[in-house]
Parts: C-alpha cells; structure tokens; sequence
C-alpha cells in the first residue's frame, strides 16, 4: 500500500501500460429464488474468458463488515488506507458536482428543510422538493454574504446542496447544524476551539441570512448544515507509484476523486463507450488509466437484480475493445458491492482479477464472487491492488538483497 | 510476528523439535505450454504425501506485490518483520563470504570498475573480469591503510569484492560512490551529517588510495561503492521463542543470516545430503533446526524450468529421510517464490505445510501453489509461520484466562 517506506526504492519507471477497470459497485450476492449473485446470472464469456487468463481474487474495501461509500472504496483501490485518508462528506459532495475545491476551503453538505412556527424540524429534507423548486431557492442562498469569507452555495439535487466557505483561517472542526430528529431545532454550529471560531461564526451569519431569505415560506424554509470538511492533504499518485496516471470517469465524484489524488483527468463522455473512445486516443499520454464503469452500482442501489445482470452484460461485451489495448496490466476491481437484494453498497469481498503475460491459468473459469475466492490472489486488502499493478506489470524492483 | 508484546508469556520449554525446512524459491508460475507450475509438473510422492497429512497454505513474504530479497525472504521466515529489520546490501554481501562483522562495523558491497582517461566511468563491472585475474587487485585493496580505521577488503566473486571499515564513531548513512550510470564520474561518499563524517572520510580516502593502486591499468582500474551498511540490532531468536536453534545451510550467505539472529550455525558440508548427514548427527543438540535448500532457487533464477522440476525431484527423494526424525513439527516453506519464466525471484505467495500430529486431512492432496491456496491455513504472512511451529510443536500456552 502508499504507506510502504520503502516504495520509492522499489518502483520503476517501464514504458508499461496499467489499466485500473473500476466497475462501480462490481459484487453481489444470490438471488434467493436462483441461488445465483448477479455475475453468476451473467452472461459474461469475455469477463469469464480473462478469468481464466488472470490471477484471481477477492478484495476488502476497508475492513470485513465495514460498508464503505464511494470515496473509502475508490481510495483503498488507488492504494489510500480509505480510514488514514477519509474525506469528509462536504468534500465529498462537493467533488460529486464538480466544484473545484481548494487548500483551505470548508465544504458542507447541506439540507432544505422544514421547521414550523416555533422554529422546530418539521421536516429535514423539505418534503424532498424536487430540482426545479429548489434551484431558485439555492441561487437566493448563493447570494447571501457574510463579511470575511467568500460563500458559494451550489445546488445538488432535490433538498441537498453544497455551502463552500473560503478565507483565510477557517477550520473543519465544527459541529453540524442537523440534529437528525423532527421536533428539535436546527442547532448552531459551535466551534471546540478559538480557531474554529471564525468558521462557526460565518456558518450561523448563513444560517441567520438563510432563515431571513426563506422565512415566510411553508416548506423549505430552513437549512441544515453537516459534513464540514477540507481537502484532505493526500500523496500524489503519480510520484508515489512513479506513473503517469490518467482517469476516465463520465460521473464527475469519480473524476474528483481522481483529481484528488492528483491524476490528469481526462475529459470524455457521459457513456462508457465513449470513455472507451477516450482511452483510446490517449493511450499514448500516459502509463497509468482509472476507467470507471458506473451502471452496476446503479442498477444494485434500485434493487434491480435484472438491471444489473444487463449492466454487467454490457460491460462484458465491451471487453473486447479493452483488451485490444494489450496493456502490460489489465485489472478489473471494484469500489465495493452493491449486492441488489440489498438495495444499496454490501460490506462483502469483491471480485477481482489481474491479467498480465505472466498470470495463465488460475484455474478461475468465470469472472463471480465464488469463482474469484478459489483464486491465487486470495482475499487481499484493496489497498494493496495497486502493488499488484506494479509488480504485474515489470515496475517493482526487488526489495532488500 | 516475534514483536507479539504477550510472547515471552506464552512461550515454553517442551523437549519437542521443530524442523524449519527453507525451500529456496520454493514457489512458481505455470509453464505456458503445459499450464503447470514447477511443482506441479515435478514427481514429487513424498512431498504431496506430507501435504495429505498437513496443515496447508500460502505464504505473504513482505506485502502483495512485493519482491524480496533473500534476506527479508528469511527474516520474515524468522518471524521478523522484514521492513523494521531490513539489513543494507553490504552487510549481506559479507555474510555472503562468511565474514565475521561485529558490532559497529561497517560493510560495503564494491565493484572493481573501468574509467577512461578523464576519469569517467566506462564499464561498471570492468568487463566482469574474472576472479583469478581480479584476486591479485583484491589483495592489493587489502593493503591500502587509512588513519583511524581498520579497513579489510574480500574478494567475492569476477568483480565483486566487500570493504569493511572497522573503527570507533563509524556511520552507515554515507552516499553511494557509484553513479549507476556509464560516463558519469565516480562519486566521493557524502555524509549527510557530522556523525558520518568520518566514515565517509575513511572511503574517500580509500578510493583515492584505490585510484593510486589500480591506476595505469587498461581496465579494474578503479572501484565503486555502494549499500553501506552496518549489523542491525536483531532481537535473539532463541530467547525470543525459548528455543535452542541449529542452522544447516551449505551456502554462506543463510548461515550468515542465521548468525544474526543467533542461532547457533552448525558446520556443514556443501550438498543437501550432507546437511542431512548433519541434521542426523546433531539432531540432540537443539530443539529448532533451519535447514536451507538451495537448488531450486538457483534453477529458478536461470530461467530453467526443467532443473528446477529436477531439483524438487531431488528434494522430494530425501524426504523421507527428513521425516524419519520424527520431528514434532516439520515445515516446508519457501523464502520467496523463483518461478522460472519470471527468471528470478516473484512476488507471489509461496506454498507452505505445517506437518504435526494434530495435521491429519487437511484435504489438500499435491504440494503446490494451487493445492495449498485451499489449505486450512489460507494465505497468511510469512512472519506468521514461527509462531505455528511454536503452536504445533506444542510450545504455546494459552494466552489470556
């Protein structure tokens, strides 16, 4: 993993190529009336083809049980300890919309909500008022000042929006303003410590403004405020590992990710063939590439077992064009699962498989959950893919003599 | 790991022996042609045998990924963690000759090189000139004095020589002299800080005696320097574990190894049937032996996958006369893995069976990396095998009420 104090003794510079393939929400599990997970249900013969081909495996996130978001999983993938290197959930959501965050700025997630005459939670998400009647209502709150820092509101989706404060002095370690329960009032935000105090102090001069400009309305007269967060101070990728990473991702919390870590985000298009397209013109640019296939997790998140068999088939039969590349390393990993039967991201191991001249013959026949637990990689952390990347593909030189 | 806090708690005096056997790049890849690895291609009855009554795994040496040296392979075998206590490149060269360091001393792995007329380097190995003519150049190093410090220089092998520079208020932290490229010039050792000083002192001096020696000569007309390094401090292994360890090895690099760590190194003849002949003679003498076989490393190195089938062919007939000891514990494990198209040491995990009366049907029916990935041992870290031999030769206690 990114931490190993050796690893700057021990990488190379090879013109070799790594593809990192991170299908979003890549593992299942049964469905009860078939006893088949998703990818078992699959009819996936490229996937299970290079299988074959590969060194097999299961990864663990962050730790068994654990469940982790996106950020933890795509961290432990690029080699992070995701709980070393958690990112906050301001930062997080900021990322997701593209909002260019910089060294110092305090991002959080915030909520429209409800409160009712004496000012107590009503509602926390507002009714879930949708885009088109909260748009308005997030510039109006965009314009609020307060006198020392630079406020930026941007709309999410539905209730949910982002506050970015930028200045001079400001502190993380603040405490959130949603106090989780209906009935209760939407707290300050307290600062622990005098240098915090300017962050508080400007959250509950929005605050304030915020309950001025949305008073008098029904619904979605208030806000709430959590997941005050900052950059996290994060290695850069490509001088750790010594690569030239680039990342193809058509959600934009993937690309953030990537820029986190210091990647060159590529530019590319809302689908997977076109990240494909992507890739291939700019094979040449770099050593290293991020793909990130989104449609499975999506399919697993709405419990739609059939939705994600169709998502993995799709990816299946693009596999093809991703192996025409013939990079020195091909790997096919997952964030985390998203197993449909549970209608959101599963704690369990996640598939993987490394392809490379030197992994013949596995013994894996197809590319599933069971498949990949009989495999030579056996059940690894997932911080340590990258290291497997590496050594696959001829850029780990021997340690110690 | 021998860092356990508990483990002196934990550890007790029994008569029981424990026979450590080191398989030197023990594990391998499959044959593209076949799709078999070594040890599965090689007729190996007493070793699948063994691993019938087994307790069976795979073995992490360092981290996943990650290749290893001989000396981490083995101290990880020790039970050492093998980034705390990672020896310098000069300290396993000497060991490598059977010289005796002590304490203070500092190593130097040497190259005799080629320079030009301007005192740019023109070979780096001085067109590996052999022995015989590089041993009179060696004998001349030998002789160069320097105020204030001992200096001893070795031959090695073609090239290679090792200078150790004994002395009060020496230093390991001083600059390789060997700029790893052609055309460049030499450098002169830097101490980074005053208390290297005067070992750098020492080597600048020697280099430039050195440069006196060899000067006039078309070729081996000059040295370069490099892996400075002293003894590290190494926790005993005997007192560690309560055991009274015997080493065999016929070559002198892992008789070194087991010096450091103490073991008493029992003097051996140069075969694996004379180690044998040892074992048996000495077999009352100590309660732990490590017993070191080389040639399947050796064949895996050279890229010759048919010798290293031949040499576990060779190992597996002397098997039983191994297990007529009756050990209370045997372990065959392997240091790293060598597989034979890699040509060289790999990163990837390495088979293991821990042979005990308790061992009986672990289902595992060959020797091999895909046999043992579904041992009951699973795939655990190499620091992790000693304190299984502890365990099942019955030196453990409980630990906690």
């Amino acid at each position: 993993m990114i931490d190993l104090p050796y690893l700057s003794d021990v990488t190379r510079k090879t013109p070799s190529k790594i593809i990192l393939l991170v299908v979003d929400g890549l593992g299942g599990l049964p469905h009860p009336d078939s006893g088949k997970s998703e990818l078992e249900t699959a009819n996936t013969p490229n996937l299970d083809a290079l299988a074959g081909e590969s060194a097999c495996g299961l990864t663990t996130p962050v730790a068994p049980g654990i469940t982790p978001g996106s950020g933890p999983g795509h961290m432990a993938l690029f080699g992070y300890d995701p709980v070393k290197y958690l990112m906050g959930r301001g930062v997080l959501e900021a990322l997701g919309i593209d909002v260019e965050l910089k060294e110092g700025d305090v991002a959080a997630r915030g909520n429209l909500c409800t409160i009712d005459a004496e000012g107590l939670l009503v509602d926390r998400r507002a009714g879930r008022i949708p885009t088109r009647e909260s748009a308005p209502l997030v510039e109006q709150l965009d314009r609020i000042t307060v006198p020392g820092v630079e406020l930026s509101v941007y709309p999410v989706q539905d209730y949910r929006f982002v506050l970015v404060m930028r200045g001079d002095g400001l502190s993380e370690r603040i405490s959130e303003t949603d106090p989780q329960v209906v009935g209760a009032a939407p707290l300050d935000a307290e600062a622990p410590s005098g240098e915090s105090a300017k962050a508080a102090d400007a959250v509950n001069a929005f605050i304030a403004a915020a309950r001025d400009v949305l008073g008098g309305r029904d619904k979605a007269n208030m806000v709430l405020l959590r997941g005050f967060s900052m950059l996290p101070r994060l290695p850069d990728f490509g001088e750790r590992y010594r690569l030239s990473p680039g990342a193809i991702a058509a959600y934009p919390m993937y690309r953030g990710l990537a820029k986190l870590v210091g990647m060159s985000v590529i530019p590319t298009g809302a689908t997977f063939d076109e990240e494909l397209d992507t890739l291939e013109e700019h094979y040449d640019d770099h050593d290293f590439f991020f793909l990130h296939y989104k449609p499975a997790d999506a399919a697993g998140e709405d419990g739609d077992f059939e939705a994600k068999v169709a998502a993995l088939e799709a990816l299946d039969s693009r596999m093809p064009r991703l192996r025409a590349l013939n990079a020195e390393a091909l790997i096919v990993a997952g964030d985390h699962s998203t197993p449909s039967i549970l209608g959101g991201h599963g704690w369990h191991p996640v598939p993987l498989m490394v392809n490379a001249e030197s992994t013949k013959g596995d013994g894996v026949a197809c590319f599933s959950e069971r498949a990949c637990a009989q495999g030579s990689l056996g059940r690894i952390s997932a911080t340590d893919v990258m290291m497997l990347a590496l050594a696959h593909s001829g850029k780990l030189a021997k340690y110690g003599p």
